[in-house]
């Protein structure tokens, strides 16, 4: 897998993606090789909730020749030389009034802000600090080639149907430009978990894919889907910051505790890294905020790695192939896939032995001989699903309670339903 | 205000205060130059709840002339030197019976104790260790001219209205005599906020301010408004040991987690110092006990800075003019004056935009260039209030759950009642 | 005391005991010189629950010979050298086929390990490691004079009537050979408290003490008793490593709750000792796995000192006289009286007084001089107790509230019921 998600970053990363736009429709047509998907047509003017869907963007080239007649900020060579959203502009203004429409990080001199202006028109060049400290005063020649209309947004969506109409989302967006862990380490990841995921034998819950723009696609989304999901939804997941190798985060969906809270926590634990699991914050993230305005509240958290604004790369042209690792992809894709075997598996047992402890020797479940030295992991699974299976605690909650690791505990349930000695609440 | 402060302090600092008598009248008059307060009066003998109003004392003079003829412990000079509610008595006595009545700190060599015996009619001096170490046997000349007589014990009360009829309550006690932190700190701190809020413009709530002396006090107090308070209460402090410079300690109310327990911790949270927050507890402390008695149960904390015995100098002579700051009483009359604010402007708000986030940028409230180095504490504390008013949290849960700083939410929420975003919820 | 335990301890040491058979029987008949004991009994093949009743088991003597003609695992010597239930066998066999026979502890080369094989027919030796070392190629005398027949599995119950229905119950076990800790201890504990409740002058509860065999010998119990037990325990211990110097630790019974895990959590808090509180756990530990199976959910937790599997020496023949002390089983013996003494004294109180404090002085209750230095610890659990009897809590309640030592709130009670200033509630 790691080749292919190479060879899929390599094709994807020079593209100039936004939230509409040429760039974004390509990279869906990519993508769509691993993970066939349908597309939502949403058209400029149109109302979504509180939003108007904006105007389609497309930019053909754009640079600035400063007084001594040097190019700067060439489009061709890096696409997050231009801010987001760029209106046309060819002509000749002084640097006094150039400069209003330069941006740099001063702190970071040598790095390339991503800056983007979807609902206000303008103009703008993103160049390092270190670039715009060799400009001087004169005359600068503007050259912006790009044209804003009344055009389409556009969302991909995949489904993988279940045995049961419950439903599991992922969402992840595609509008950033050349930026790699925020943001390609997302779509990536979703396409590949889809591979997994397809090629299942079965499964209970349907499973649906969504790659849309940040925000303005999500809200798009959400009033075509949103009564839908209200409806069937039980797992969300935003798949954002995947591709760098520090240790994983998840930030729980507003509920604080759904099943998918419950699952992505219970996988965590049951690796041997570290993570960190933080709380549901409408101030800062990603389309969460849409799934979990308050008049949806979805389950939707967001498994990432190091998060967005955590690392110093982020937002900038520092954030390219060099900070991300295809296996750290590879180990995303895996532990989304863990968690979708998790909430598979998950079920509310019930022993059918209540009063007492079954007799597991006679069952091959415990070691005819006993001493204080064959103990096992399995079997400790084993005896807290036994004792816990009263009808009232999924394999979640006996996951919780006894800290054994959930694949552990998938393998112990297995057993016991094979003995007979439990079976599913229905 | 300072200043002030401090002209007054100089005035109440010499007065030799009781539960009852002239030097508690006469303090009353004088803070009432500040904080109008009328009168409540209860007679020696009457019964309230399980306690009897104590006489009246009145003390003109006392000291002891010891065998060399020195004399020692003028009242005159320092009115701790004589035991609160010490009987008349004038006579010589041996050493040996006189040192029953003598009670020194002899720990604090220096120190001269404050000691009482309302309930129990004695004599008695207190004075240092030290002085107590150059008296040798001998004859004792004790010389005390006071009377304990049916008189009254009085309680100051002042009210501010305001437009509905919930009440939140000051009260402070008055009955120690030449003694800063605890307690001329209390009484000052009322009078001064008594003077921030009568200013304010309006009031949705009905400020009761009250001065007694302590433990008697209250529990008459709560014999003629506890039924009163039970009714319209919602929020109360006791002030006491507000005048030196430590951090502040929330004692919460028996309730715990009444609105008055949720804004003072707010509050504090929202200043940048350290500051404790402990349980209610009816072992010690002061007249919260009485409102926090099971019957009544009312909603009453105390804010406090370093409380009653937990600084050395408490109940000693050493607690004066030395150990506190005029600033520090400054900053007290602040600190619930915040709290005031904070209680007035919690409201509980619903979002009128309830699905996806509403569109900030077209109502000025968000930046129209997006990049990563524009974010600011108040537009947090808007996303945080647009989220989670949905009909359910206050302004103070939404302080909790986003660690906002309080004034910071009320600013944002007062942009978003303007633009119209949310509403009040009735 | 001391003496006493350490002259029983001598007696049963010896006694080679399992979960049936003469040494069993035995050990019940000498502890019933002190805790008269009825029996019970379950005949071999009898169904209860999941299980069946085993076979009796009778050994008489075993050992084997060495190609070089020495013999070794004398049970005489050691009764851990023969696998608990081991079938009779005489006979020659090879060193290749031997060796499947012998079990040794490689990392602890010096100890016989305590092994058994109740429920699948085998026979085995226990030997220490650098014994088995010795052994060379060669042909094994093997002499086992054991029997395995249709028999009984019995227990010992012994009950305390008291004032009420409502029953606290301890449980040890008793079926194994010559070990100390794990488990001469439980049942030498069980049997010298039972001597202290006998003598108390009234019992508000019932008190059941039971002696089985481990597991089976519950589940035997549990189908004669379980009805009743879910109808009147109110509390319940699992008697077991009582006799070393470690600290305690109480494991919580499943419902984590319950009346008796709160007096084993307040009695500990209440001694000056470090202690452990761990949760209910179905993998690992004794009969509370039965009692507290889901059908039945009893409130039976277990109070030890250093756990099962926790200490080195566990369940191997350096388990013996020289890791327990006789000190330490007195002081567990101790604390159980403790925990009685909390249950009996436990109590819903509610104050005659509910508004205001009670004038505590005129009752003797309060110092009638008041200075800051005259506080005692059962002062202040008289202020807890008044204050928090408002018919809601009971003293366990206040005991965890106010963090007052157990015996010190039931001290202040009795004053406060003799003051008449508080009364139970029925």
């Amino acid at each position: 897998m790691i080749k292919n998600l190479e060879k899929y970053f390599d094709r994807l990363w020079p593209i100039n993606r936004s939230i509409t736009g040429p760039g974004f429709r390509e990279s869906l047509d990519i993508l769509s090789e691993i993970i066939p998907m349908e597309r939502m047509f949403f058209k400029t003017g149109q109302k979504v909730f509180d939003w108007v869907v904006p105007k389609e963007w497309t930019i053909r080239d754009a640079y600035f020749i400063d007084p001594k007649g040097k190019k700067h900020a060439e489009f061709s060579k890096n696409n997050l030389h231009i801010m987001g959203y760029s209106t046309l502009f060819k002509g000749t203004i002084s640097f006094d009034e150039f400069k209003k429409h330069i941006y740099t990080i001063p702190h970071m001199p040598e790095a390339i802000p991503y800056v983007t202006s979807y609902y206000n028109e303008k103009w703008g060049f993103c160049i390092s600090q270190n670039e715009f400290d060799t400009l001087s005063d004169g005359e600068y020649q503007v050259y912006i080639d790009s044209d804003l209309f009344d055009g389409t947004l556009e969302i991909g969506e995949a489904v993988i149907p279940g045995n049961t109409d419950k439903e599991i989302l992922f969402s992840t967006y595609l509008c950033h430009p050349s930026l790699a862990n925020n943001e390609l380490s997302g779509p990536l990841v979703m396409a590949f978990l889809y591979q997994r995921l397809v090629k299942m034998h079965s499964r209970k819950y349907t499973y649906r894919f969504v790659m849309l723009p940040e925000t303005i696609g999500s809200i798009c989304y959400l009033s075509k889907r949103g009564k839908h999901l209200s409806k069937y939804l039980i797992a969300g997941y935003i798949m954002s910051c995947l591709g760098d190798t520090g240790n994983f985060t998840y930030k729980k969906s507003r509920q604080e505790n759904s099943l998918g809270d419950k699952a992505a926590q219970i996988v965590l634990k049951s690796t041997k890294n570290k993570y960190s699991i933080i709380s549901f914050n409408p101030a800062d993230g990603s389309d969460e905020r849409q799934f979990c305005s308050p008049g949806f509240n979805l389950p939707v958290g967001s498994l990432m790695r190091t998060i967005y604004g955590m690392y110093p790369e982020y937002h900038t042209s520092l954030d390219n192939k060099d900070i991300i690792s295809f296996k750290a992809l590879e180990e995303s894709v895996e532990i989304y896939y863990l968690i979708v075997k998790a909430l598979e598996w998950n079920k509310k047992l019930i022993s059918n032995i209540q009063y007492c402890e079954p007799h597991l020797g006679s069952r091959g479940l415990y070691p005819s001989v006993t001493n204080s030295y064959t103990w096992k992991d399995d079997f400790s699974a084993i005896k807290w699903i036994l004792n816990y299976s009263d009808g009232k605690n999924d394999l979640f909650n006996i996951a919780e309670k006894s800290g054994c690791r959930i694949d552990t505990l998938l393998k112990a349930a297995q057993k016991l339903l094979n003995a007979d000695l439990i079976k599913e609440v229905a």
